[in-house]
Formats: structure tokens, sequence, C-alpha cells
């Protein structure tokens, strides 16, 4: 009854329109957390030639979000409580990678962390931390 | 030599490409900020029918990169440095307005918070904070 | 059945002794929020000669715990779950007056913002915003 | 030139009347930051018998501070500018050992995280990130 990367992507992106047409991926299940994809695209340039902070922050967001559903199951009911970003380097024009991880896991509520990457690279391009809140049941 | 809501609107659509689809615009300069407004798109729906928390940060992060070059001139190098979002109720689709005021504006950073309504409501539904860095010589 | 500030400030005095020491108390209920002081200890200080930070951190987290009690009564149970701020400019060595709005009252969290000055400034010298979680019957 | 944990307790004892009290130490230099304590004192505690928040925040706040100059040197004049905090359980009243690590140092700014612990036990009881603000110079 665990869910799949592929099942997690497919999840979100039938849920959240906006997801299915950034590409965004979960890539892989790990430990206490998941890797999740974002293709680059035009759209996400910002001056300077960076990507822009929304796109992260949309990234990250999306990680917490599989990562809440790859421990407690398909909970779409889950939304963000409130969410906190630092931005470390300007990212370049590429693939980002976010690797989100669990905190803790409540009744009520995930605390999650998630470090952003550009892809190949080791640099931390983006941390953010933020909570999940549950539906009240636990459950759907 | 003051930018204009359309001028600030106009930057920003040129310098950010994913918000010019947005539709986003600057609607009104305030004594210490800026009123935005993001229209109502199907694609910012997320399970539940309300307005999805990237949606909201998004819009968040704009309008304070509007206050900041309200105040201080064309500045499109201006990035954000840390932002923190609580959602405090969930909105229902509707246009968006956000409104951008500065906390501090100092020699490398400005601080502000922002809060964001469902049109035709009173109720805050997502309050931020965020702090942009300027670039080096203040001025670009 | 409302708290007075009298009643307030003792009831935190009694419950985190840390307080106590400190001389803070709640001076005013506001239509929504509190007003509270914390008067100048030169053990405040910190390199600079100005307010150490978890001095302002410290007065934040106390006003928005008597927020929250002025509001919904005395719930001493309740606990800070996530807490943010922002520091502007540093304050000289003088009592600071904090100011606790709240955001959101809702049946399992209150959002609150902080604004903090320097006693006969009207500059804030610290912002801050945080959830208490509230104990689960709602009321103890 | 690199400084002891002896002498970095030193620097912030001196430079922070509070921590002298509270027998704040840094236990260890890291990699890539330190390993900080504070010891269990009575006017920790808050309602329900746990440790205050405002405890674990100095506490965080501290750890980063010493982070910051195990790596760039006796910078005393680095203050925080920003700083976030999640609670994750309520922690027993004992020892708090805090581990603080550098995500990004810049010219201008550090930013870090904190993992804050009960002694003896592997749970993170809170999880913090702050941006610490350099002295013009880079150095005093």
């Amino acid at each position: 009854m665990t869910l799949t990367p592929a099942e997690l992507t497919a999840i979100i992106r039938e849920g959240v329109p906006a997801s299915e047409g950034s590409g965004f991926c979960v890539e892989r299940i790990e430990p206490d957390g998941v890797l999740c994809r974002l293709p680059f695209n035009p759209l996400q340039i910002r001056p300077g030639g960076t990507l822009s902070g929304p796109t992260m922050m949309t990234l990250a967001d999306a990680a917490m979000y599989a990562a809440v559903m790859a421990r407690l199951g398909r909970l779409e009911m889950a939304v963000t409580q409130s969410f906190n970003i630092n931005f470390l380097s300007r990212p370049m024009p590429a693939d980002l990678l976010a690797r989100a991880g669990i905190l803790k896991s409540g009744r009520r509520t995930v605390v999650l962390d998630v470090s952003i990457y550009t892809e190949g690279s080791l640099d931390v391009v983006a941390h953010a931390t933020g909570t999940y809140s549950l539906p009240p049941a636990g459950r759907e």
C-alpha cells in the first residue's frame, strides 16, 4: 500500500494542474523523505538569468507534499500551514532537484525540510522548512 | 522618476516570464507599499477546490518585488533572500489581492510583509514576510 | 470572564519562572491583541551595546502567549508551534514594547504577529510572526 | 588562529551577559559547525513541565553565533538578521544540546540551521534556521 514514485507523481499532477505542465516528478522514495525533480523551463528565468524564487518555493512545497504522502499514504487534503525558505545562491538555468525529509510526523501536523540543488552540483541553492496540516481524521 | 503601477507591471512581466501568463498586475502604489492583483486561473486549484499554496507564495513574492521598486526605483536585480508565509484560511476560486508593505528599507536589504485577500472579502487568507537583498551598489 | 492585564501578567509570571525576574508585563488589552512591556536590564545587552536577539524573541513569544489568552481565556497549555522573526534595527538600551495581534484564531491554532518598539520611538525594531497550538479540547 | 570551544564560550559569555548565568557552552567544533550545551535550570520550565520556547530560541541563536565565529573568527559584531524555529516535541527537564551547521557562508551573510536535542535522546525537539549579518568589512 506504499505509494511508488510514479503514483505520487500522478496524484500530484492530477490534483495540482499547474504541476502537470511543469514536468515536476518524484524520482525516488528515501528512508525519511523523497527526491524530486523540476525540469528546466525558460519561464522560470528572472532578471540576472537565474531561476526565480517562486520556482524554488513551488518545488519545495511540492516535494514536502510528496514526502507527506510517501510516509502517510494518499492524503491529498493535507495542506501547507507554514513555509519558510532561505535562498543560498543563484541557480543557473538547469534542472533542479529537491530532497524533502520529515523532521517530525505528528497526529495533526508533519514538519519537513527541503534542500534544493542544481542537477550535477552539490551546492544547496535554497533550503526550506514547512509544516503540513493533516486532515482532522489523520487520514482522509 | 517614480514608477507608475503600469510601469512596475511591465517591468515585472518582462523580467519574469511566468508572471506574464499569470496576469499579475500592480494595481496601486500606496504610502508604504503596493496593492497587487492575481486573476483567478483554474491552474491555481489544488485538491479541496481551493487555491494552491505556491499560487499565494508567488503572488506574495511578486508583490514584495513591486514594493521594493516602487520605493527605490528600477532595481530588477534585487532578489529574495528569505521568505516566510503562514496560510490562514483556504481561498475560494477568485482573484487574489496582495498588499505589500515595507517594514524596513536599509542599505543592503528591504524587509516587507504581505497580506493576501480574496477579492470582495476582508479576511486575510495568507500573511507573508520576506527580505529582499539589494544589489551591492544600492542601485543598479 | 475576560482576563485583565494584571491577571494575564500574573498567569505568565507564575507559569514561566524566567518571565518573573524579567519584569515582563501585559500593559493593555486591545481589540485584536495586547500591548506588553519588557523593562530594560543590563543582562539584555550584546556586543555593540544593543539589546540581544533572544531578548526580543522572548518578549515576542510572551506577547503572543498573552494575546492568545486575552482572546480565548486561561489556556496555559497553548504552546508555540512555529516562530519567525526579522530584526529591523538595533534597539538602544531602553524598555521594549511589543504589540501582538491575532491574524487568525482557529480551532487548533492561533496565528499572530508582533511588532517590537523601543519606548518613546515609533520605529519597529523587530517584527515576528508565530503559530500557537491549542490544547486538543480547544480549551483546557 | 582558529578559536577553540573554550575561547568561543568565553567570548560569548563575556559579550552576552545573560549567557553567562545560563551555563551555555560550546562543547565541540565540527567540520561545518558546532555542538553546544545548555544546562538544565528550573527557570526554563513552562506550564506542562516542559522547557519553554524562548529557552530553545536562545540556545539556537547562541549556537549559530558560535558557528559563525568558529568559521570566520572573532566576529562579535555579527548579528541575527532573521530567525525561524519549529518546535517538534516537548523537551523534558534536562540539558539541551544544539548542533548548528553552516548552510552558506557569504560575503554579507551566513545562513545556518540548528537541531536541538535532549541529552541522551536522538529525537530533535526543535529545528531552527537563521541568517547572521556580517559587519560591513566582512571582518571587524
